[in-house]
């Protein structure tokens, strides 16, 4: 299949912020083949007119967990420790297959018609989810968020039930799709793990060529707590065990030090900033400008629907833009062209994927934004209107990996009221009775 | 004209919450006449089915400046004093009454389109935004912000310019439209004006029986240099002019004292929280928790386009909401409860408008939310769901003074097309050159 885009004016996300005008873009397959201002030679299999719109690369979701969309809403107003142990774990432990399978459709019929291309989860139930992100088109680096409360001398990797299910997961699982699955290894956190998973889980990433995805000091509590038990921050306690010699996600990083930065910028693990779930949860505001400014690669994730509660990345994106600059008091904290590459380039090169920029081998993963929408217009900087004005509702179109996979408000991968029965019928009645 | 709404679920925002479930809401003329769980007797011009949505009340957006939308995303990451000055200023100076019309219906279709049925606006040419205001079908409390200079020895109240024109204004425009209109007096800021036009302003406002609209202590500078000149904050130091003797509306408010809040709860002078343009402008985080537990009546607003960028009012409610939770590490700080009674029935309040609720007598401004969008499924707690994952692409309806104007993506009082024409072919040439 070839699709050529014509009429496009496109923010590219080169390293420059160049915007082509009244260019085209080509797509052979899964990747695209050509971006310019001449039209490319050959016959093409479909032309996509984009008069009036925006073409950006599709958002890169950073850190979710997309069966959490059941809990949308569920157990308000309480910080994150009351949240976890009394609303959402008693919620989460009634769950099976069937029903995070729904959960996992539904959050990425949300994130598609958003604009969302690419996503990084942590949850169980790898196969459900997998099956489902199969089916919509999008890619998605999958964890399983390991957790060991065990005694070092009962922990045996052969029959530890995490240690068997990311076995278990990365055969069946990794480069699924012919790279639309990726499997990463994971690690809950610090504060619900130990050394035996550590050491055992980073030795499997290394030997099998996986990521890494881990919660990393999100509250002051559990930053604390690890300073107490190792005397090291929860970035230098796992550094010890060999977690950040792959490719590595560390979610969150709100109380993360000086000391953490120069270890991710010289590791190159990234950090996940979810500043919506980090407010609401009432975790803090991680320090962004620092991290960037000691080289760290900052992705951007909306964390889970319990936590956020919707899935609009351009909000996160707003939100990541001007929060650093009205807590800090500097204007210049953070940009417009900042935040946008933290939803796209940045995000892309956290999860190891080739995509994020509109140039020729990349990816196909392409939105198109109704600039003639009254919130669009009128326009005076196309960056600052997709990072302060756009809402995810401005998203016309959504390819994936070379695929429409929505257009004009029609989801052509997901059946939505199938989804939405589903998770009236079955899992909302499963979960609460 | 009668309207019956059945099968309607409703966040009514009475003080208890309530929610109505499978009820019936009639409208008569330009007001709610009835709420209840049985169909009201006799017979309606129109019956309009909300299976699948969530009532609520219209929002109101209680301090922007509508024809600003004009400069969205112009002159971005700089803090407000070089913003104004280097940026706003300038462009504004090339505005006439034809441009800042363009500009105001252009903002109008942006806030109905989300579900706003009534602005508190700050801007010049009234005329020309009262005009469009009133084709539109939404209310509007217009104020002109006057500004003052001169030497107190040549301040003459017969022949000063923004005297003159609020005298003007208050004629040709109170209570226009049956009350649709209602002008405000004003003073731009405590900066930008001094003692001869706070006391004649002062006077004509409780003279004519006018609100007031001032901005207040939006940044740490100004903050500072009125209490250098003063030895009063820009609250403490109008009130000497009898400035709060009427109703009042202080836009922002960052740096307000705990005697400024109790000199507002006891005069009633009502604080407008305008979260994303503060965070954007590097201004800083008002005390929203600390003035609510004070008794101030705190309402919420966008601000112009040019600061925000947006005037989708849901996503100032969800940053108020959780803003301050997460800088000030409370999860209880705020709540979606305390977010919606901002957007709704404390900015009526600070409007003086009989709206913000859903009761008889009241003004029939209501809004429905598609409650089967993916963003909003499941749904385990209607006021969580409305403040935390609504966006303003979820309204299906707005009806504003009984009358719908906006409907499944169309406008009924406006022509989208001809405003963005205008505004391409005329105002940004007139501005821009």
């Amino acid at each position: 299949m070839t699709t050529l885009f014509i009429h496009v004016t496109a923010l590219t996300m080169d390293g420059d912020f160049s915007v082509l005008r009244d260019g085209f873009v080509a797509v052979s397959g899964t990747d695209i083949s050509y971006v310019g201002a001449g039209r490319p030679a050959g016959e093409f299999d479909r032309i996509i007119d984009c008069t009036g719109k925006v073409m950006m690369p599709g958002l890169v979701n950073a850190h979710t967990h997309l069966p959490m969309t059941l809990l949308r809403g569920y157990g308000g107003g309480h910080d994150l420790q009351h949240w976890l142990n009394d609303w959402i774990f008693p919620a989460e432990a009634g769950l099976d297959g069937r029903a995070v399978a729904a959960g996992a459709a539904l959050g990425l019929a949300e994130m598609i018609a958003s604009g969302i291309t690419c996503v990084a989860d942590m949850y169980d139930w790898t196969g459900s989810i997998a099956t489902q992100v199969l089916a919509s088109g999008i890619s998605a680096n999958l964890s399983i968020g390991s957790t060991c409360f065990c005694d070092p001398a009962d922990f045996d990797p052969e029959t530890f039930r995490d240690c068997a299910l990311q076995r278990a997961v990365t055969e069946e699982w990794h480069n699924a799709g012919g790279g639309q699955i990726r499997v990463d290894a994971s690690i809950h956190g610090e504060y619900t793990s130990s050394a035996p998973l550590w050491e055992w889980m980073a030795d499997y990433a290394r030997a099998h060529g996986l990521g890494m995805h881990v919660h990393v000091s999100e509250t002051e509590a559990e930053h604390r707590a690890c300073l107490a038990r190792h005397g090291l921050t929860p970035i230098g306690t796992l550094d010890r065990y060999g977690v950040w010699d792959v490719r590595a996600l560390a979610a969150h990083c709100v109380y993360t030090t000086p000391e953490d930065w120069a270890l991710m910028a010289r590791k190159g693990v990234a950090c996940v900033h979810n500043p919506w779930s980090n407010l609401k949860l009432a975790s803090g505001v991680a320090p962004i400008p620092a991290m960037l400014a000691a080289g760290v690669n900052v992705a951007l994730g909306t964390d889970g629907v319990a936590s956020h509660n919707s899935t609009d990345l351009f909000a996160d994106l707003k939100l990541a833009a001007v929060l650093h600059n009205g807590v800090g008091r500097d204007p210049s904290a953070m940009t417009a062209r900042t935040a946008l590459e933290m939803a796209t380039v940045n995000g892309a090169r956290a999860l190891g994927r080739h995509t994020g920029r509109i140039a020729p081998g990349y990816t196909a993963d392409l939105i198109l934004l109704d600039f003639e929408a009254p919130n669009l217009f009128p326009c005076h900087d196309i960056a600052e209107n997709v990072a302060f004005s756009a809402h995810g509702s401005n998203v016309v179109m959504n390819m994936a990996r070379g695929t429409v996979i929505y257009q004009n408000g029609t989801y052509l991968t997901l059946d939505v009221d199938k989804i939405r029965d589903e998770v009236r019928r079955y899992a909302l009645p499963l979960i609460f009775g």
